[in-house]
């Protein structure tokens, strides 16, 4: 595969082979498991799920790996790697010391679980039934902690662990900081703002949208922002989400309610953002271990520039909203750019995290941030969280869920056993603002999107973020970017101007 | 998972889990190549599944399993296991003499061919262009032969290992006497029935039949068959097809044309008759080596005897007609049940297999196995094949086919490498009326039929053929059912009767 062949690289070529490819296996599962699989098949494809992820395991975590590792690691053949090697070696280190850690028969037993545990959330969200998920919900928190605690380093916290595997280096320090900061930016900030909202009626949003007109809109602004359907798929899903085999397989999903124009066109807009990043990926680097995107926060980063930054302002819709009309013109009717501009980022406290505007939204994550550090910390239980849930969307939003099904039980993302995840969105909306500001230096943004070229920031974004895949985390690919790591600053800024630009200085 | 548990067994059965789980997954990945990767990922994605094909080799062949099978093999231990490890290990036995013949490297290399082989085809059929699948085909077919040249034992010729291996102990003295008898009998029947054809207009057929009220209609049949959506689902692919992970994840395609009734109706029956037969196996068997259907053959006996013998008689139709004349009631104003019956039932030779009626479908087989064993014996070369293939069609249906796509190109198998998988089409159709002169004595067939009751028809099908799995093999099931082994004779009767019938005794 590649013309500088180390000797003892090679060696480490089939086992890198095997892992990609297993790898790949379980995404498809769970791609299908997600979109496709019949709800009977649930429990024995579990099994099968378990047989793979010890596969896996034994692909990555043996004897010879760690033999090949350690030479691999020595300053001296470190120089005979190529920077690819050097990166593959360092990710697969990491991953092994992490994982070794863990006997193989948990880690069946835990993927086993996880496998099951995505249909006993969703069955228990449609029933609204919190004590149907609890058991497993607990089982799976006591998995978490366990494995954190095998993988503990010195001076961090169980749930330190788990947010440094999402976000390499950004744990509760940090986060406290930076949740800190934006919480003092943005409570005053969206009380003036919803002091006004009285001017903006958005009662438009919810007419009626036929759905097979809405595939089709979403279609097109899936492929107007660069999403390749020669390499990509878009599918249906309860809740959209974006996965990837590798650089030419990278799939899609959206969801479409009849009364809610908004939701389905800023989900594609959203997932297409995390495909960009995946079609980005150097065609050297995919099918590697360093192929895909390099943390979840630098993910978001891309999804919500897409959704947000460039999907929510004006100059992105000047050149669509005559197609939107055209889609649906008696809905539209009475509704000029002004108004929609408006309706779609009407800040309102609600209680769904994935429909907040972007005002509302790092307060739905400093809830769910704060929960987990408690939950994890051992300071409550999995039984009151959906007492501390409401309490805590009181305090911070001011309003309290109409059910569990609206709120604790509203994410997938712990029934994954995802704790750590959540501060990831707030971090890619700080990671996109920070890009913004300085693509603007060398991309005239606005105009290209006026001019329905959205190329130039697809091309930056790749450039810079993309095609590296994960050879590079996310404070040494904003610092080549932006001479800085991660600032909070330029997220509150952006929050500050945008908000203000829109609801203030027109009054 | 067995009370019973042998200590050799039990060595087994992390070699059963693992091959278990990655045969699902490239079952997976198949399923999902066919009717919903992205056009752009093949390349790619035949890399992992060329590596998930090595890590099956490497779960089946290797040192332990040997010596545990070699152990398990002998007389005092098989009296110490059950009757399913018996069949487990007889299984795993004969494919571990296959496979490890084969070196692995070239088995991988075939894998990954075989990953990129439909791709090629399906798009030299759609431009019509043998020449552009040509190449790839020779590739194939050279795998094969040399394989096949592994694993041949004493007397076998190459053509005869590739028929062993879709139907065991089926070679070609007895294909070779079978298809003799039935073409004395078929061609002589044809040239009388065909006589009559004037009489039957089936242009209702190509009146133009929305795709989406056809999806309906086919979800319906599907479910009135038996398909149990909550372990199946149905999904969409250029040919239709069907696949399974588990009894409990069965999966069937269909294609539909706007100007063709009959093709989508009778592709559903047909796969869902495959699919009653995975969604029968025992739970026991299933996700073990011995889980699936027991033979191609007898899985077309499923397919067709739904199809056919079920699906194209009126008493099937009796209760479903005024359906079918409600979901199309202009396009089928005029026709009468026995108008409708007719048309399906027309013999009428054709260039295309599928559509073929029940009499000239074994010819379009007789075709396929003549050139496949000259093929492979090197009586004639892959360039010949398009020459080859319009002469044997004037010779056995006195038509030539317009070109390629309707000719040689016609058919995926060749692309998938499965030569001497032909012939299973025409045993199907045999083992299917031998069958139903059994299945008679025991259930009033037409009756069922016109109650729209099929539980009983499809519980003597599960009580005989499905819930074996494949721990007998075909001569097995119907020397138990019907105290012989496979008896060309039933089917010519089948066929004698049915065509009197229609066509004959009513002048």
């Amino acid at each position: 595969m590649n013309e500088n062949m180390n000797e003892k690289f090679e060696k480490l070529q089939p086992y890198l082979d095997r892992s990609v490819a297993l790898g790949c296996a379980l995404t498809l599962f769970n791609w299908d498991g997600e979109t496709l699989a019949p709800r009977g098949a649930f429990e024995k494809t579990s099994k099968l799920i378990g047989a793979l992820s010890a596969e896996y395991y034994r692909a990555v975590i043996n004897d010879e790996v760690r033999s090949l590792l350690g030479e691999l690691s020595a300053p001296k053949e470190q120089e005979k790697l190529t920077a690819l090697q050097r990166a593959i070696v360092k990710k697969l280190l990491r991953q092994y010391e992490e994982l070794e850690k863990i006997p193989p028969e948990e880690y069946q037993a835990y993927q086993e679980l996880l496998s099951l545990s995505g249909q006993i959330w969703a069955e228990a969200k449609e029933n609204n039934d919190f004590a149907a998920f609890a058991p497993t919900l607990k089982k799976i928190v006591s998995w978490q902690k366990r494995f954190a605690e095998y993988t503990k380093k010195p001076g961090m916290s169980l749930y330190d662990v788990m947010l440094d595997q999402h976000e390499e280096g950004i744990l509760t320090a940090q986060l406290d900081e930076f949740f800190g900061k934006l919480r003092s930016a943005v409570v005053p900030l969206l009380k003036k703002v919803t002091a006004q909202n009285s001017r903006i009626d958005k009662s438009y949003n919810s007419r009626s949208y036929p759905v097979e007109k809405q595939r089709e809109f979403c279609r097109f602004l899936a492929e107007y922002i660069g999403f390749d359907f020669e390499r990509g798929i878009v599918a249906e899903s309860a809740h959209p989400f974006t996965t990837n085999l590798h650089n030419a397989d990278v799939r899609i999903t959206n969801h479409f309610y009849e009364n809610n124009l908004e939701s389905a066109i800023f989900s594609v807009i959203h997932e297409g953002g995390h495909a960009l990043y995946e079609f980005g990926v150097d065609d050297e680097l995919t099918l590697t271990p360093v192929g895909g995107g390099t943390s979840m926060g630098v993910h978001e980063s891309q999804s919500r520039f897409y959704e947000n930054v460039l999907g929510r302002s004006e100059a992105f819709w000047k050149p669509l909203f005559a197609k939107l009309k055209e889609t649906w013109p008696d809905q539209l009717a009475d509704i000029e750019l002004s108004d929609f501009i408006l309706g779609i980022n009407k800040a309102e406290p609600g209680s769904i995290r994935t429909e907040a505007d972007e005002l509302t939204y790092p307060l739905h994550i400093m809830i769910r941030y704060e929960i987990e550090k408690q939950l994890i910390s051992g300071e409550i239980e999995v039984d009151d969280l959906p007492e501390i849930w409401n309490e805590k969307y009181r305090e911070y939003l001011g309003i309290t869920p109409e059910n569990d099904k609206e709120g604790v039980l509203q994410d997938v993302h712990w029934s994954t056993g995802s704790f750590g995840y959540f501060p990831s969105y707030a971090i890619g909306n700080a990671v996109a603002a920070q890009i913004y500001a300085f693509m603007h230096r060398e991309i005239p943004v606005a105009e290209c999107l006026e001019k329905s070229d959205l190329a130039p920031i697809r091309e930056y974004l790749r450039k810079h973020i993309h095609r590296h895949g994960c050879t590079k985390n996310m404070n040494e690919l904003l610092t080549e970017m932006t001479g800085e790591q991660l600032n909070a600053d330029y997220y509150i800024d952006y929050l500050t101007q945008k908000y203000t630009g829109l609801y203030l200085s027109r009054q």
